[in-house]
């Protein structure tokens, strides 16, 4: 038997149920892992609320992140066997595998090797975070070294990995959070500047670090109308990625009746997780990262698999600066 | 004395009056031209109903577009002297300099030499509208050749030349046009396949054409929330420019809140004119064109420059296929 996390419905935290489910060997092209630890993510709270961009079929299982080790493995997979160390990354989706669980079957195509000095509640705090900023702010090219990015919503792990990958290529991370609690752990954490939206005019604090200049670059997973604003501290030339929707208005396109010209983009990290040789790409520059020191994932706090729910919760209160990660005992079971 | 057209109000075409004025020198940086020929551009539309991206300051002269003859140049310009064959591009504000009358003053920066085998009338519909079209699909490197291109509201001046310019480089250019009148003109014109909006499902047929693939670049001066239905029709990877707003309402964010991402720009050929070396690379381009009659500027229609007012409202009622040329007599006056 295994343990996995199902829900019937969509709803809050409350819908959410640790469930003993009988073991299956892992078919063509998965494996099966024994998971030690679960990295947390908004996409899971989104998903189990209906608000994700694709909906569960029930009873769905949840979760794109994990750390453990390979149990077993099924046909045709080559590149894993019994007992390796292992990460999972966002490359299926939550209505067909998901990581919540004490043992899960996943598609081999979604899990990279851990090294042994990188523990399991490290392993399942890196992939979504490193490899989501890594796309915009290092693979596209958009960012050069003394470039300003502007990172919105800076205190998700998403977030704070932006602001190393940024000071990683040698760009210069301006982090913005909504009120000042969390200011001093973002400088803490490499921002060279912080705003605190809700007491600062952001265009004017932009137009003040940068010299008049204007960001190259802003990582924004917010979108909704704010967007405007955000565009007025882009430089000429620069570029605006958003790749989330918390806000659920409606995002205009900015610039669209007025100037200068700009670059707007959707984005999430599936465009490389989807893609066998970009993600090759990703997973060796984000190892690159942590070999060196310079990525060294934030995790806010942990919580057990028993409480899941509670987990959840503290997600959505929002006081978190970096990753919640749900570590999984394995004593008597 | 000169004649130059002005107005004094907001309004619709009958706020614009041909007017005797007062001759000037050229200043620093300045030259006089006379004019033979003026093309017409919706940007000067949109100036005198006050839906453009600035506003005049009363009495304002208006226009882009011109080609004819140095008559004067102003101290410190040394890249052209009396007699030149020349043709303007849109490189300063309305609110500044115009090309509607017969004997004008622009900055040096605006003007560009005219071949002697280009007559004034072609000369006058070149500018704005190969320059617009370069910089999406020549300049930015995003058009390859052997990929689709989506010309909305391809009958257009600027539309034409599109089309043209995907030709030139090796793409593939599918117009879009409202009704069915315009469609043999735009296949004429160079147009591979043309989708009549009114009629027929713009995804659905994008699909067929491209056998599946979607388009890989947009290129839109409606905007307004058609641009969600453009988007439907873009490859992964693809680009959706909107280089105009024809369209008043709010623009959407195309795909901010689904699948897949996109990159969407907004643009106007400003920056290029307003960069003296991106603007010598599109005259450069636009003259290989022109030498090589690959590019040929589609004239509609003339005008006389007594007749101004009924040209714009000509422009208003949508009817034409290219440019609208303004020519200007120089018998007694």
């Amino acid at each position: 038997m295994a343990k996995l996390v199902q829900f019937d419905r969509l709803g809050g935290a409350e819908v959410l149920s640790l469930r003993e489910v009988e073991d299956r060997a892992p078919g063509a092209g998965e494996v099966r892992i024994r998971v030690d630890a679960i990295g947390l993510n908004r996409a899971e709270i989104m998903y189990r609320d209906g608000a994700y961009f694709y909906q569960p079929a029930f009873p769905s299982t949840l979760g794109y992140e994990a750390a453990g080790v390979i149990e077993a493995v099924g046909e045709g997979v080559e590149s894993f066997t019994e007992g390796d160390l292992v990460a999972v990354v966002p490359a299926f989706l939550q209505s067909e595998y998901g990581t919540y669980g004490d043992h899960v079957i996943l598609p081999a195509s979604a899990v990279v090797p851990r090294p042994a000095n990188v523990d399991a509640t490290t392993g399942a705090a890196v992939w979504m975070a490193y490899i989501t900023a890594y796309g915009p702010l290092a693979e596209s090219g958009r960012v050069r070294p003394g470039d300003y990015v502007l990172i919105t919503a800076a205190s998700s792990s998403v977030g704070l990995a932006a602001i190393q990958i940024a000071r990683h290529i040698g760009a210069i991370p301006i982090a913005t959070t909504r009120g000042r609690g969390k200011k001093q752990r973002l400088l803490d954490a490499g921002a060279a500047d912080v705003i605190v939206t809700n007491d600062e005019d952001l265009p004017a604090r932009i137009k003040e670090i940068t010299g008049g200049e204007g960001v190259r670059l802003v990582f924004d997973p917010i979108a909704g109308p704010g967007v405007e604003t955000l565009a007025q501290g882009i430089a000429p030339g620069g570029f605006l990625v958003v790749y989330g929707a918390l806000d659920p208005r409606t995002t205009p396109l900015p610039n669209a009746q007025s100037f200068p010209a700009l670059n707007s983009s959707t984005y999430t990290l599936f465009e490389i997780t989807a893609d066998p040789e970009r993600l090759a790409r990703a997973v060796a520059f984000v190892n690159a990262g942590l070999a060196s020191g310079s990525f060294t994932p934030v995790v806010d706090r942990t919580f057990d698999l028993t409480e899941i729910a509670e987990a959840h919760r503290y997600m959505e209160a929002n006081g978190q600066v970096g990753k919640i990660v749900v570590t999984v005992g394995h004593g008597a079971a």
